[in-house]
């Protein structure tokens, strides 16, 4: 008999099933944590793409604009797909993810069908370090500060920090607001539009590279999808703009194996405090 | 008598008033258009903050993310704002601005108080051609192509465009699809919040740079609005990351008079066709 290929951990914890009064439901996974049980915003926004999908003509996510309204507690959730307009080339949607205590994150989602077609302009990749030169967030949790419960997210993002931007978890923190890192799942399943969303907040916050340390709480992200990911590791470099009167922007760019930007990001955070 | 100051054009056509109902209304200019009647996405943003802000404690737009659903007619408009989460620091909303014809722009609005608070990191201003050397579009209306009815928003937004970014408007374009160009009220009204919202969208299509010329339709944009511009002319810098599947993305940054950074914005919208 042939054997059924195991499900991935990040397929598993973003499942979402239509409940027998034709509404939609998730169980979200308390091990995609960014510390302090706090689920990670990016794997939330995932759940509510699927959502989005699974209510579409269109296969893809393309752009998602999420409000993050309070910490949504793991467990049970339902998912509320309100559709808009739709045609050929895209539909939009708002979806809510919404547990025990009520709306947590209120999404617009707009899905379409992403193509294979070789862009006309796409920012090229910036140089990194080779990932098997890079430092792997996982084996070096004992690094974080100290008040830092490790993150369930980091067990199921391989994140390979470049060293070039990672002096932040060894005492020297850089001038500028900068991270690069390599991504992959940790269980190996490939990268597609879905996964992509979560990679655009799976870094620690990018205030960290300067030395101001803490949790960063996302208030409004935007999240857009450009292109397939090709398999393999995804280089991922996050900038913050500006840092004050304590807020943060933080601003990924994602590039696929072949070099292609594959996604986008931009969230506004509440700064840590100093 | 002392003389009352007139309103300025910005704030008339972004004026929005409670009903007898207790609803909001607004009257969309049609002169804040982006040619063939279209109206500026940025104008109607403004337009659903302003009406964010009426209904929050907080005095000022920090996070909006809006999909466009259509293009909204000129004319009688309702604003519909649902509010989410409140608390000292933000809050959080919903808006829905709707035309004759149904919802025409559903914004997240997170509204707060900024301050002006000096910056711990702020991306530099780039070095930009000074403003005198610039070139107006207004004045060189006659370069547009002609395929292009002129806009009224460059009647009433004036912008210069820095000439080293600017070789397209004279059959050169660029192999970089990024602009920069100083911005002000033509009607001299200093910048605020509602008017950094407006500026970021302000520009022609971040494709004209490299020559793909003809209208970019806003799908979904997000703004953030960083800092208390000082009064002066603010730079723009717009920058498409990625031009490929009949997609293009716009990702402005704003600075002040000061050089602070005081806004950032990215948009995806349909790439002009080819």
């Amino acid at each position: 008999m042939p054997q059924t290929e195991p499900r991935s951990a990040f397929d598993t914890a973003t499942a979402v099933a239509r409940t027998e009064g034709g509404g939609l439901a998730a169980e979200l996974d308390p091990g995609w944590d960014v510390g302090g049980g706090i689920l990670n915003g990016g794997y939330l926004l995932s759940v509510a793409a699927r959502a989005a999908v699974l209510e579409s003509s269109h296969a893809h996510p393309v752009a998602l604009s999420a409000s993050y309204l309070h910490a949504a507690a793991a467990g049970p959730a339902t998912l509320t797909v309100t559709p808009g307009p739709a045609g050929r080339t895209l539909a939009h949607s708002a979806v809510v993810l919404a547990d025990a205590a009520g709306p947590a994150v209120t999404v617009q989602a707009t899905t379409a069908t992403l193509t294979a077609d070789a862009a006309s302009f796409s920012s090229p990749m910036p140089a990194a370090t080779p990932v098997q030169d890079c430092v792997s967030i996982a084996e070096n949790a004992h690094l974080a500060p100290s008040s830092v419960s490790v993150p369930g997210l980091t067990e199921r993002v391989d994140v390979r920090l470049d060293p070039l931007t990672a002096g932040w978890a060894l005492g020297q923190p850089a001038e500028e607001p900068m991270m690069r890192a390599w991504l992959r799942f940790a269980d190996g399943r490939e990268p597609d539009p879905l996964a992509l969303v979560t990679f655009a907040d799976a870094l620690p916050p990018t205030s960290w590279a300067v030395g101001l340390f803490g949790w960063a709480p996302t208030v409004q992200l935007q999240v857009l999808v450009r292109a397939l990911p090709a398999p393999g590791w995804c280089l991922v470099e996050a900038r913050a703009g500006e840092i004050a009167g304590g807020w943060l922007d933080e601003d990924y760019r994602i590039w696929d194996s072949t070099g292609r930007l594959v996604a986008q990001s931009r969230q506004l955070a509440r700064a840590p405090r100093t």
